[in-house]
């Protein structure tokens, strides 16, 4: 199993990407200039555009690198042959957890957007599309009789990438493995705190 | 079991409150001034200013609000005679769940605070030493054999905690009744996604 690579920038705007997302996360978007993604840098504000048009196309940008690895994510699911419904849910849980803890500032970014422009609007539309993807994956889970049937599809698919997303709040390389965390969080969604008996 | 009730502010200043809550919420606290909270009520700044001081100690009330709901619930918790560690672990998800939902939009802000000035760190300390609490009682009841020896406490109390806490971004009122969600959160935190055999 591979992590999705799609949409990784080139080099340069890599490290004017990362920094402009720094200052958003730390600040806001609207608190940041394209002036202070410079100083950061140390690069004159004409360097800066030269790889970016401007702040909005940072922000889609970054955006955009944190919806195409979960987009990704979820074209691999959908691409497992003869995979059951509950393989495919437990297979995105975990590569969720992997883009989450491999593009985490993206997403921390991406998770605060409120719907404040275009570029916003777009993104909250595609966490909408990805969001009804794991409700109807609940649903043929519960079809098959491997998720109980007593949630509600949307309530439980919602609660289980609200576990998955407090990621953004908590998680530090330094805090172990991403693969560990991945089967921690897959264990915990799927089988609960408690023990199973074998 | 009751909810808490401490910190409840009174009449005229609860309407102030919710006033600045939801604009600190929509715009941020630093774009939020005292004359938006004024005209978002139709009243003169001086008689907002006849409830509160300034625009610190209604972030310091709200927040407070909150923080006051989520420690009335661990005391109740605490004071539960005879319960083992996991009976109080799965009171604290429900009465916490309750909190959530009856004081969310003053959850909501205190779960984005960043920590930007002395009542903010504040808050973040209080959070933390919640935090703690609920390590030490995952701890505890997988040292009674309650809760899976495989997985790192501290984990399992941030996943409990981010599943819970998600609600703020997606639950609403007509979203179903706040018994049955809390219901829910406990079944799914404690047994799992997938059904277990009786």
């Amino acid at each position: 199993m591979t992590l999705p690579r799609r949409g990784r920038p080139g080099h340069d705007l890599d490290a004017v990407l990362a920094a402009a997302v720094t200052l958003f996360n730390a600040r806001g978007y609207d608190a940041t200039s394209m002036d202070d993604v410079a100083r950061s840098l140390g690069i004159t504000k004409s360097s800066v555009y030269h790889h970016v048009r401007g702040k909005q196309e940072l922000l889609r940008t970054a955006i955009g690198h944190a919806l195409d690895g979960l987009d990704d994510a979820m074209t691999q699911v959908r691409g497992l042959a003869d995979a059951t419904a509950l393989e495919r849910l437990e297979t995105l849980v975990r590569l969720s957890v992997l883009v989450l803890t491999s593009r985490l500032p993206y997403v921390t970014l991406l998770l605060r957007v409120r719907g404040n422009s275009a570029v916003e609007l777009d993104a909250l539309q595609r966490r909408r599309a990805f969001d009804h993807e794991v409700t109807a994956l609940v649903k043929a889970a519960q079809a098959e009789g491997s998720i109980r049937p007593d949630v509600d599809p949307a309530t439980a698919a919602r609660l289980l990438f609200g576990m998955v997303n407090s990621l953004v709040e908590w998680y530090s390389p330094d805090r172990g493995n991403a693969g560990e965390l991945a089967t921690t969080v897959t264990a915990l969604a799927f089988d609960g705190l408690r023990p199973r008996s074998p």
